[in-house]
């Protein structure tokens, strides 16, 4: 397979773009403002008008978009990839969306004679564009054979997860953990700069051992540098934790910590710190406790 | 500095005892039922009468025991340590206790002369064996430095935090982190399982990502091989969550992850499941959600 489509080139699908590109694939890609193309490198890619006709140039179609409504338009609605696809197309779908809309787009879609992948990536921009994100999949393990050298190009790690729908749950479960993480960081480090401990040295206790995380690696530092920039929003966060407690509710199980992490950040928003990084949950800590965590 | 005394021999302070030994130090030991001591490998072993006489025979006293009350008798009490120590001993305390009484020890011991470290630990078992412990340190620099050579020998670092205090603060906003970062973990897995994800395929996802968590990497095996034998029983967790919870609120910081942790920690005891590790709160998930996580 060497004709890649690619649908979607914001902070994460830009890089992944390429991150293809440089590998040596060629791209057929769409935007809904057509000026992030630009922003592409090498002489591989070329634009196409409508997602159908990304589609029907393409061996294997990737999407990246901000949510469901947005894959369900860009995949089923006019002029999207189910009209233009030649039966055997493979489309790959890494936005975080709901396990009940992968199952959906599966469906309808093999019914066209199209393979449906969920393969929602963890990581952030920096990952993308280090080629070090995680894959998580859902769907025909042949068809996820067939995309593995794709998801290498892109990650790190690819890891099939069962039938349509099990990628995008792997996603809402992986992303509960990281943001209840979140939040026992936010917790334990306000607690200890109230008692008078410098973050910095704290961060060395913590690291390696059983309180130390990816979110403490990645958000401590950022949190005593007082660097809210967003490697991922807290808005965006906002939505996953909706979608995460929306699956929890069908699926009848309890998420106790994660809905009190869900109603923190709705209060963050609520204070218009939307647009800063997860990490930025601190601030709401530091009001309650009044202290301010820095070096 | 050659002549160290150790005070308790339980779980933890036992293998570290017996790394001062392979080290070449020459350790005087008390523990409460002496039969312990007979664990102890080496000839530079030898049994003391009272914790006074462990402090009169050495240069540094360690004591590792179960909570404040045993530190207070085993320090202050009659034939404690304050009883039998000279001028300049120094007492190092790797019990988890209460930043105050970390801080009211210093003080009394002060006016006797003697140097007092709080220098908690994190780490289980396994770690104390492998001599991989971390300390967290608050007292006297220099004393700390001093001290050092015996730290690395029990630990794999050893971190100065500041005054008195400061080390039983770490080690409790330690604890809140990674006892937080164990409740995600359970609730994640236990809602990925609900939706028919195999947890140790779940495992490669979160390893190392932006969900990846100390406590992950310890428990989430542990969970799914079914195995709660302890390496940190969750009554002992109780009692820290307890001191958490206190010295939270004399700080006035509020602490609602920890708080709702702390609760289902009771929850887990009164089912009479407080002697299984505390990766044993999965259980009230899986009854809660109807499901058990397995391979």
């Amino acid at each position: 397979m060497k004709k890649i489509g690619f649908i979607g080139l914001g902070t994460m699908g830009l890089p992944m773009a390429n991150n293809l590109l440089k590998a040596g694939y060629e791209l057929i890609v769409y935007n809904r403002s057509m000026d992030r193309v630009k922003l592409l490198e090498g002489e591989l890619v070329t634009a196409a008008d409508t997602p159908a006709e990304a589609a029907a140039r393409s061996e294997v179609v990737f999407t990246m978009l901000s949510a469901d409504k947005a894959v369900e338009e860009v995949v089923l609605g006019r002029g999207g990839v189910a009209e233009g696809a030649a039966p055997g197309l493979i489309l790959a779908d890494s936005t975080t969306i709901k396990p009940a809309t992968s199952k959906k787009l599966a469906q309808v879609l093999a019914d066209k004679g199209i393979e449906f992948l969920d393969a929602p990536v963890t990581g952030s921009e920096p990952h993308a564009v280090k080629g070090v994100l995680t894959f998580m999949v859902g769907g025909n393990k042949e068809i996820f054979d067939k995309c593995f050298p794709l998801f290498e190009v892109m990650g790190q790690k690819a890891v099939y997860m069962g039938d349509n729908g099990t990628g995008s749950t792997a996603k809402l479960a992986n992303n509960l953990i990281a943001v209840v993480n979140m939040l026992a960081l936010a917790e334990g480090v306000t607690m200890a700069a109230k008692a008078g401990i410098n973050p910095e040295t704290f961060m060395k206790v913590i690291q390696g051992g059983g309180a130390g995380s990816g979110m403490a690696e990645y958000k401590l530092p950022k949190i005593y540098n007082r660097d809210f920039t967003p490697t991922f929003k807290s808005d965006l966060m906002y939505k996953d934790l909706s979608l995460i407690s929306a699956f929890a509710a069908e699926n009848e199980v309890p998420v106790p910590a994660l809905s009190m992490t869900k109603e923190f950040f709705r209060i963050l928003l609520n204070k218009g710190l939307g647009h800063e990084d997860v990490c930025a949950i601190v601030k709401l800590y530091e009001e309650w406790a009044g202290v301010e965590v820095k070096k």
